[in-house]
C-alpha cells in the first residue's frame, strides 16, 4: 500500500513557484463557496508517520486558506473531562459546521492503531475497530460531510534520517522527543498496522490519500490539488451525498404490527403502586450513591405516543435522583445550530459524564418517526438511520453508560379519553395543543413507524422496552423496575 | 441580618397540604407562560448553612415544576476542563436560556465566602470580590435575568441538631461527612463573613431571601411563593428590565475624534517589514513554546473599519503559530442559541483553555459599535457595556489570560483605494460584499462611536491598541511587536 510514497517524489522550486499563487486563489474561492453553499461540511484527517511533515502541511494549509473557516483540533491525550464521557464524544464535539473546514491531528483511528501496535488489542479487536469507522465515517458522509484522509508517509530509513535531522538543529530539536524514537523502534510493526487500517477503511466515500512525506514541495502540492479536487467536484454536483429514489416500505401484508398486537388487560391498584413506588425509590436512590456509579452513566429515553404518560414517568425516576445529577433534555426541533451537523450532534451535545443521568423526552428516534412521517428528511435518511441508531448506543454503552429505552404504548381510545381529560383540567391543560390532535390524525402512520423501528433497534446492549400504559400505574412500576434492574446489572 | 431566621418559623401540615396543590398549579403555569414569553431566564442561587435544607428544597421545586424546564448544576470543586478556564467560565457555561429556570447550587459567592472563613484571603479581597458580584448580576439583571438568591438559615443550636439527627438515621448518615463537621466548628466565623458578603450584595436587582431552614414546609412553601411571586410579577410586567429613555449623547464640542487627530504618515519599507517579521515570528513561536505558556492563554482581538487589514494581521500572528494551538472567531450575527443568552455569552463560549490563542476577528466591541450605530440594541443597552465590557475583560484576564486589543485605523480614502482594489482583483473580489459599502456611508457614526469606545474600555490590565493602517507594513510589524512584548511580560 505504501509503495507509491517511497518513490522519492519530488517537485522543483521553480515548478511550485509557478503553481502556488493559482491553487492558492482557486483554494479560496472554493473556500468561499462552500461558506456560500453551506450544505456541507470538509473533515480533514492528517495521520502518519512521525517527522512526515504533517504539521507543516497543516501550517502551509492555514496560510493558503481563509483561517477564520478552517478549525484544527489537536486530538491527543484525552483530557480529565473526555475521558469522563464515551470516547466518540471528544470528535463529535470537535466537528465542523457545514460551511467550514475542519483539520483533525490524530483522530478515530489513533487509539485503535497505537493499541494494536502496543498489543494491548488483537488483530480482531482491530478489525472491530475499523468496522466501527467504516460505518461512522460512512454516516457522516451520509449526512453530506466531505471526508478526505491524508497519510503522510516516509520510509524507514526516510524517517531515521530526518529525525537525525530534526535532532541536530536546535531551533527544531525540541521536536524529536523520547517518545518519538520509541515509535521509530516499531516502525515495521506500525507500518503493517497502519496499512491492514487504512485498507480496510479506505472507501469512496471517505478516500484514504498517501502522501510521500520526504520532499515539503510535493507533500504541498498533492495535499493542496486534492482538496481542491475534492472541493470543487463536490460544489460542482452541487447535490447532497444521497438520493432518495427508494421504493416505498409495504406493510406487513397480514396487517399485523408489534403494537397492535399487545395486550391492555393490566390492573395495577393505587394501593398496590403506592407501596412498590417507594420501594423503586428507595432501590433506585441507593444504587446511584454507589460509589461504582462514579465511573459509569445512565442515559434513559422515553418515546411514546402523545399522552402515553413520558411525563408522568419520568417525575417518578427523578423523584429518586439527586436533582444535581441529572438533565433531562426535551427534544424539540433542533436550532440552527445543530441543523449545520449530522442530526446524531444534538444528542451527542447532552450525553453525560460519568455519575450523572440524562434523560430523554423524545430521543433521535425522532429520525425514524416523526421525521419519517412528516418527510422532514427523505426516505432514504431515516432508513439508514436505524443502523447508525444502532452505532450510536453501541458507542455510547461500550464506554460505560448504561442506556435504558422506554416506548411508551396507549391505545387510540385511551389517547382519546386522555386528550379530553386535559382539555377540561385546568391544571393539564398546558399539555395539550392543536398539534396534538393534528398528530392523532396520523395515528397509524406512526404505527407503522414504530412497529418497523422497535425490531432493528432493539439490541442486546440498549434494548427497547415497550411499557403497556393504558393504565398507569403498572407503565410507571414497569418503568421503575427496569431502570433498578438495569443499573443493578451494571454496577 | 439573620436573626428574622431564627424566629422558630413553622407551617401546619393541614395549612400545607391545603396551600400545597394551588401554589404547584401556579407555578406551572408561570413556567409555561415563561417559556412562551421566551423573553429571560430564571437564575436561582441556593446557598446557606449545612443542614438548612438546600438539597430538599431543590428537590421538592423540581417535583413541584415541569422538570423539563429546569436545570440544577451542582457547582462544587472545579473538573480540570474547568480550572483551565477563568473561573467564570463555568457559571456561564450553566446559565439557562431565555424561557428556563436554572438552579445553581454552589454559586460565584462560595468561593470567596470560604476563603475569607479560612483565612486565604482578607476581608478587603471580599470586598473586591463582592462588588464584582454585584456588577455581574447587574449586568444579568440588564439583560433581561430574573434573578433570586436564597440564604437557607440554622441557628448554631440548630445546626448541630440537625447534623446529630442526620448522623443518627442510617438512611442519611451518609450526609454528614467530617467537612460538615469542619464547617460547623467555623460557624461563628462562617456567619460573620456570610453576613457581610449578603449585606453587600442583597440588591433590588438580586434581592437575597434568607430563609428559616428548621421546618421543611416553612421552608418550601417560602421559596415556592418567593419564586411564583416574582416569576408572575415579571411575567405581569411584560417588558425588559431596563428602558432606554436616554438622552443622546453629544459630539465633542470642538469636533475633535480620537481617530480624527491620528498621524497617518507612517512609512515602513517592504525589505524592513520582511526582515522585522520573521524576527517577531520566531521570537512569538519561541514564547509560544515556552512550558510557561501552558499556564496562561492568550485571546487578540481585532477590530477596525472595513478593509483596515484585520485579516491580514491575523495572518501574520497565525504564521508563528502552531495551528492546533489557535481557534479564529469571526464575528457576525449570533445564532439562536446565543440571541437566548446574556451578550457576552457568545464570547465566553470560545474562551481558551490554558496553553491556547484564540483570536477574535471582530468582538464584543460590536455591541458599542455597530449595535449602536444601526440601533440594533437600545441606547441603555450600549451604554451600559462599557462598563459590563471592563467586568468581562477583568475576569478573564484575571486568571491569567493575556488579553490583547487592537484597533486598526485607516483614513476614509485609504478605505476607498482598498475598496476600489478587492473590486478589480479576482483574487480579493471575495472580500468586498454590498454591505461594506452600506457601512462606509455611515464612517461618521463610526467615527464617533469608536472614538468614544477607547478611552473607557482601554484599561491597565486590557489596553486598547490604536494601529495607524494605512501602511500595512507599519501595521503588522506594531501589532507582532505588540504581543510578543505582553506576552514576554506575562511569561
Amino acid at each position: 500500500m505504501f509503495e507509491s510514497a517511497e518513490l522519492g517524489h519530488r517537485i522543483k522550486k521553480a515548478v511550485y513557484d509557478e503553481e502556488v499563487p493559482e491553487l492558492r486563489k482557486a483554494l479560496l474561492d472554493a473556500q468561499v463557496n462552500l461558506r456560500k453553499s453551506g450544505n456541507f461540511q470538509v473533515i480533514i484527517l492528517i495521520g502518519g508517520v512521525d517527522g512526515a511533515g504533517k504539521g507543516e502541511t497543516v501550517k502551509i494549509l492555514n496560510e493558503w486558506m481563509d483561517t477564520r473557516f478552517i478549525e484544527t483540533n489537536a486530538m491527543g491525550v484525552p483530557t480529565e473531562e473526555e475521558l469522563a464521557h464515551p470516547s466518540m464524544w471528544r470528535f463529535w464535539r470537535a466537528l465542523p459546521p457545514k460551511g467550514k473546514i475542519g483539520v483533525f491531528f490524530g483522530s478515530w483511528y489513533t487509539e485503535p492503531i497505537v493499541n494494536r501496535v502496543y498489543g494491548t488489542i488483537k488483530g480482531s479487536e482491530l478489525d472491530q475497530a475499523t468496522e466501527r469507522i467504516i460505518r461512522f465515517e460512512k454516516m457522516l458522509y451520509d449526512e453530506g460531510a466531505l471526508i478526505l484522509k491524508f497519510w503522510m508517509h516516509l520510509s524507514k530509513a526516510a524517517q531515521k534520517k530526518r529525525l537525525e535531522r530534526l535532532e541536530r538543529d536546535p531551533e527544531t530539536r525540541w521536536r524529536v522527543r523520547d517518545i518519538e524514537w520509541a515509535h521509530f523502534k516499531l516502525y515495521d510493526k506500525f507500518r503493517q498496522v497502519s496499512e491492514r487500517a487504512l485498507l480496510h477503511t479506505s472507501k469512496a466515500e471517505a478516500p484514504w490519500i498517501i502522501v510521500e512525506g520526504t520532499d515539503p514541495r510535493y507533500r504541498y502540492l498533492t495535499v493542496g490539488k486534492t482538496i481542491l479536487n475534492a472541493l470543487c467536484t463536490r460544489l460542482d454536483a452541487g447535490t447532497p451525498n444521497t438520493v432518495s429514489k427508494l421504493p416505498p416500505v409495504l406493510p406487513p401484508v397480514d396487517g399485523k404490527f408489534l403494537l397492535t398486537s399487545l395486550d391492555f388487560s393490566q390492573s395495577t391498584t393505587k394501593e398496590d403502586y403506592d407501596q412498590k413506588l417507594v420501594k423503586y425509590q428507595r432501590k433506585l436512590n441507593l444504587l446511584v450513591r454507589s460509589p461504582k456509579f462514579k465511573k459509569i452513566s445512565a442515559i434513559l429515553v422515553f418515546e411514546g405516543s402523545d399522552a402515553a404518560g413520558k411525563g408522568g414517568g419520568v417525575r417518578r425516576v427523578t423523584g429518586a435522583l439527586d436533582p444535581r445529577s441529572y438533565r433531562i433534555i426535551p427534544i424539540a426541533a433542533p436550532t440552527e445550530e445543530e441543523k449545520a451537523q449530522p442530526y446524531l450532534w444534538r444528542f451527542w451535545r447532552h450525553i453525560p459524564r460519568n455519575g450523572n443521568f440524562t434523560i430523554f423526552d423524545r430521543s433521535w428516534y425522532g429520525r425514524v418517526l416523526v421525521e419519517r412521517v412528516e418527510g422532514f428528511c427523505s426516505d432514504a435518511d431515516w432508513m439508514r438511520a436505524y443502523g447508525e441508531i444502532n452505532d450510536f448506543e453501541e458507542q455510547i454503552t461500550r464506554c460505560g453508560a448504561v442506556l435504558i429505552k422506554f416506548w411508551l404504548s396507549i391505545t387510540k381510545d385511551e389517547q382519546l379519553k386522555r386528550f379530553k381529560e386535559r382539555e377540561t383540567t385546568a391544571f393539564k391543560h398546558f399539555k395539550i395543543t392543536e398539534e396534538d390532535w393534528r398528530n392523532r390524525k396520523k395515528w397509524s402512520a406512526y404505527e407503522i413507524a414504530v412497529g418497523e423501528m422497535i425490531a432493528p433497534t432493539s439490541t442486546d446492549f440498549a434494548p427497547c422496552r415497550v411499557v403497556k400504559a393504558n393504565n398507569k400505574y403498572y407503565a410507571r412500576l414497569k418503568i421503575m423496575r427496569e431502570i433498578c434492574t438495569r443499573l443493578a446489572a451494571a454496577l
